[in-house]
């Protein structure tokens, strides 16, 4: 696969965060002559908060995490993530595939089996050969090393064109705290908690409850409003590892809170420019709601029309599709507080098309590669911000064949 | 645009309906070179029920008839309907051309204003050139004939690839009993009260209150069950005009009620087939749910996934992706009691794949025109069937340049 016209130019470069470790591996899970498993060894006293899908047939890997996420242990922790393989729907054989990779990575590290997180990614519903992974366990040990995050990123991708990563470095109070990122997600990416996989890394200090609710507070306005095409994975886990090891408080910290926000909507944003198939970037700003509810189902409702993501691959200003996906939220509106906006362009108000709105203009928004839509409502005050990409000939092509 | 692949052999031969009489002509409304508007009108003593889209920008047509349809007037009526214009998100100019077609309509037919039902499909947003549609009035009465309505169905087509139509003749105490309907649709097509323009004649008798019921009731098993694209059009319009020209009382008629059910069965089916871009009929059946809502939620989740589409698409019995749209349905599911069937052949169950499953005999039934895929929840016994097809490159070349 070619990279996607949107990606950044390049991986950043992450910090180093004290109290964490990587190690990849080629274990040909599935894929040959690449990397497919990460490990991730986390030092004592690393606090670890979680995500995940509420997908009813959601994988073993990801029950298992939500089963172990509230535990409280203080002692040392690993995550570990194979590709290629998503161990969602194998029945019992899934169930004790993760409790062979959790005892293998348990005993390789010395930790407590309630404390290792795994995650699976890839086909649904064909049998995980997990003992390729703990065949490989003792290597990934001998090479854990602080600065293997890019090569994680790498090795957890799937249908992505680019590895993702981002990073803050802040300071508080005088001393430096910092958090590092990285996530996969390219296609069956829809919000219903975390989507994808995303895996972030503090020194900040954080109880598990401090953790926690940040995590699923900044979730709902990161990774849950993103949506490529409205379908939600099986497997979808975020993970926040807080090692504590910078020794600075941050539970009630709003610089920590502001930089992690930062962290994980890069993040977000980079899953949808991996969209599959995507050519456009595009940011729905939907204002004048009545409930934030309501804001939030107008934005993915034109998100995920069909009709309004062709129309952006074709670059045609067919503001109507707009209309017509606003209508079908099932949001209050009314047609004749509606205002549309395509980027700085007055497109439609008081019920119809504005005066002097020229479709060149429209058109001249649309050649871009990233492309904003305002929607007023006009029927209150609440507002949301969705992000999506366009529906290509490409996503026809990379999900009409993925298995051969 | 090709015939869709799924299309008829050939437009059935309609039964003439006494009380009816059709005329179409080429009124230029966007369309070249075709007939763009239909007008129909019927005796006195003829029954409206309609059914319309929920969208909360629905067209000023939908919007007028609505206000109309329940009421009780028995003296002659008309229904006109252009293409090529929706006369959607058209403002207060948009309620003025629907006033000014039917007093047009009602002065050219000396029929009540209140008894003149009109419809527009086409682009939203553009005025509708009204005056082009008044200017054939005379024409349109001059050229009404009992047997147009083959005629009238081509007249209301936009992106469809071919005419529908369907009809039955059942006895009933001896005295024959006629229904013919025509229907557009292709693109745009999701379910929240009827999808697209139908209009079905009988010459059975039946009172507003018992053709109102008799619609809804059967809307919400036929057209409410099928979907192309998720997208709700903004001018759905199902509208049933009962003459009572063969005297014969149907309000409590279950065999009445029996053959409009396979005539709105038939013609939603027609719809499906002229899906854009469609290749294949897919219909979904969903067995063992806790609740009808649950059983329409998880076949809808199927039916619209651009991962599910794509995979039949490509003939790949990717049944993962099946099990991902359960999932993600917000329906009661458990994986451990979910059943998957492709056409005969045994998918899925207990948890995962089903044992003796080939890879090669899901293939198979993925390779036919018509699949169908089972699914049973296995929680309970409601159950549900929904209609839908396939996400192909026609769909994207379709609606990526619409309107130019």
């Amino acid at each position: 696969m070619k990279t996607s016209p949107l990606a950044p130019a390049q991986f950043p470069t992450l910090p180093v965060i004290n109290g964490v470790r990587f190690a990849t591996c080629a274990a040909g899970v599935r894929y040959q002559g690449r990397t497919d498993v990460m490990l991730a060894a986390l030092d004592a006293g690393t606090t670890v908060a979680g995500v995940f899908t509420r997908s009813a047939t959601r994988s073993a890997a990801v029950r298992d995490c939500e089963d172990k996420i509230t535990g409280t242990g203080t002692g040392p922790a690993a995550i570990l993530v194979n590709s290629g393989n998503s161990n969602a729907f194998t029945g019992r054989a899934g169930d004790d595939s993760v409790a062979a990779i959790c005892a293998g990575v348990a005993d390789a590290l010395s930790v407590d089996p309630a404390r290792v997180f795994t995650a699976s990614t890839g086909v649904i519903g064909e049998r995980l050969p997990h003992d390729r992974i703990t065949g490989v366990l003792g290597d990934l040990v001998d090479a854990l090393s602080p600065d293997g995050a890019e090569d994680g990123a790498r090795a957890i991708m799937t249908t992505d064109t680019f590895a993702k990563g981002a990073s803050a470095e802040i300071m508080i109070d005088g001393q430096p705290v910092r958090i590092s990122g990285i996530a996969k997600g390219s296609g069956m990416i829809a919000p219903d908690m975390a989507t994808m996989l995303v895996y972030i890394f503090t020194d900040a200090a954080l109880s598990q409850n401090a953790a926690q609710g940040l995590l699923s507070g900044l979730t709902d306005r990161t990774f849950n409003c993103i949506t490529v095409d409205g379908d939600t994975s099986t497997s979808d886990t975020l993970l926040l590892a807080a090692t504590g090891a910078s020794g600075v408080p941050c539970d009630n910290s709003s610089e920590f809170a502001d930089a992690l926000h930062q962290v994980m909507l890069d993040l977000s944003h980079q899953v949808v420019r991996d969209g599959e198939g995507a050519t456009k970037f595009v940011t729905i700003n939907v204002t004048g709601a009545d409930t934030d509810q309501d804001a939030h189902r107008v934005g993915m409702a034109i998100a995920n029309s069909p009709l309004v993501k062709t129309a952006i691959a074709g670059e045609d200003p067919n503001w109507g599709r707009v209309v017509m996906a606003v209508g079908k939220s099932g949001a209050k509106a009314d047609r004749d507080t509606l205002t549309i906006r395509f980027g700085d362009v007055l497109v439609a108000e008081h019920g119809w098309v504005a005066q002097g709105y020229r479709e060149e203009d429209g058109a001249a928004v649309m050649k871009q590669p990233e492309i904003t839509i305002h929607v007023d409502l006009g029927v209150g005050q609440a507002h949301s911000t969705i992000w999506t990409c366009d529906l290509t000939h490409a996503y026809i092509e990379i999900n009409a064949d993925y298995r051969s």
